[in-house]
């Protein structure tokens, strides 16, 4: 297996399956990015929140690569193990006009700009207040170009992932992309870091977390065994005492109750081809055991749900197995 | 202090305000409530999925009450201490023609008999397979009568509480709900007891959970100091190991991005009034640390959106105290 890095400089600014790859790895490789952070460098640590009002849109959510994977083909799922997730010691939040769920409350642009204490992994809030944040960086946008021709932009999320702002994607948690073009042509953009605790941060309803520039580095592995794979599926650790580790499927629309509707199926589909499970007792278990996440509400026009099962309820040749 | 309690035949099938109170209690009173399951007894542990095509839907979703709470008026908000939920032996699930989120991917009906182990808290869903449901029980529906006349089907959950669904309302918890008349006029009903896991288990996906009967205690305190009680609001505790508490804010609407909205704005509201937050900074909070969670996405036509913090990051004098 070799280990190949990605510099700050090869990003691109849509999801556009005609954008040359950068590199080429084989299935199983470990792939480091140096990124900027989700302004593409125009906010730093100086900013002050007159450079949130002429911020340049069209620059905004760039992610760096494509990386070609050889032996990925069309109908084959991308296993993304993130190993690693480093951030800068700043970070800032914004209100943009005209971002964010309540942004017709809110049409005052604002900044705030945050130090990241990486050695003790938290940012003071409001020090007076005694209210921190503990920091769980995760990359914000990974995603695989589509099968479709054309130049998408990397605002909201797609089926083939993107913008997802899933705060559970730290270090130590396994994406699945269905992979809709030849090489699957994944690319990654650093532009969330922030978690606020055990179960807490999903959503980023003001439309913007902890942004940050980062290092990321993934491994990649083409699986040939999971057809059922239609939108990014993921499993991961909750993070608190009992480190509970579990599976998540999600439906990804720009109707929310569709969305919803999706993830749900989507898990039923998991518990039907993996674990040959009536699609009736599928559905109740969703119901009884199943917990539905909003991941993000903000990236418009595009809502990511979540449907999240106990890895300990998936027994068998579990479909989240590496 | 008095204890009352509430038999099963003193049960309504419709929120308004008309309904004469079957007991008058004082602020810090406790009631206990006998209740039927959700199917107001037309399930039994020996039914069978015949008994599901046969439901007279029109007494489904009972509630007992109301109770008058001296002292109470409109603007006022009432809180409710879950004390204990105690259920029954047994339990049901079923799939409603023309109810659940896939309800149109899932037309038959389908009833699944449970057999609930009180003493080890828990509920074999597939016992070849391993899979047991935690019981963590709650009750399904609790409420305030509406300000507005008229009778309002059980069914959905409103601004004033009723079929919230939500899964951490369990003995330990506190609810609290905005009053709309005199007196409050409260209700409960047994509908529901389930919870998988950790963060398991909101959404109620194929519209019922682990339906029981059960035995609920509350303590209910009238409260004048939360003019900002406009939607229920709770507070809980996680099912974890590190049994971390949190204040949760809740919108309620037929549009859930209306509904989720809502859930924010209200937290930010509290954030607000109670810690005199600035809107904008509540805000920020709100989407680096808050959680959003689906409780209840079946009770047509209403959603139950949850905004969800950490009660450590809640200083100061807190709007759940007691």
């Amino acid at each position: 297996m070799s280990i190949h890095s990605i510099k700050r400089a090869h990003t691109h600014l849509a999801w556009d399956n005609s954008i040359s790859p950068v590199i080429k790895v084989q299935s199983g490789d470990t792939v480091s990015f140096s990124c900027l952070d989700a302004s593409n460098g125009q906010i730093t640590k100086e900013s002050t929140v007159a450079t949130i009002s002429s911020l340049v849109f069209s620059q905004l959510d760039q992610v760096s690569g494509p990386v070609y994977v050889d032996g990925a083909s069309p109908g084959d799922t991308l296993q993304v193990d993130v190993i690693s997730v480093d951030t800068a010691d700043w970070g800032w939040t914004g209100l943009i006009t005209g971002f964010g769920l309540l942004h017709d409350e809110f049409p005052e642009p604002a900044l705030k700009i945050w130090k990241l204490n990486k050695e003790e992994g938290y940012a003071w809030f409001d020090e007076e207040r005694g209210i921190k944040i503990p920091l769980r960086p995760f990359a914000g946008e990974m995603g695989v170009a589509p099968g479709k021709k054309g130049a998408f932009s990397t605002i909201p999320p797609y089926n083939t992932g993107g913008n997802l702002d899933t705060r559970q994607l730290t270090a130590g948690s396994t994406l699945f992309l269905p992979i809709e073009v030849e090489g699957a042509l994944f690319s990654i953009g650093a532009s969330t870091s922030h978690d606020g605790h055990a179960a807490q941060g999903d959503g980023e309803v003001c439309g913007t977390a902890i942004e940050t520039p980062m290092e990321v580095t993934v491994r990649l592995t083409v699986r040939k065994d999971r057809p059922f794979t239609r939108t990014p599926h993921f499993q991961a650790y909750q993070t608190n005492a009992s480190n509970d580790e579990y599976y998540c499927t999600t439906g990804i629309n720009s109707d929310i109750r569709e969305a919803t509707r999706s993830a749900v199926r989507n898990m039923i589909n998991v518990l039907e081809a993996e674990f040959k499970m009536d699609r009736v007792a599928a559905y109740m278990l969703c119901s009884v055991a199943g917990d539905l996440k909003m991941h993000e509400v903000v990236d418009m026009p595009n809502y990511v749900i979540g449907m999240m099962l106990p890895q300990s309820m998936l027994q068998g040749p579990s479909a989240a197995n590496a």
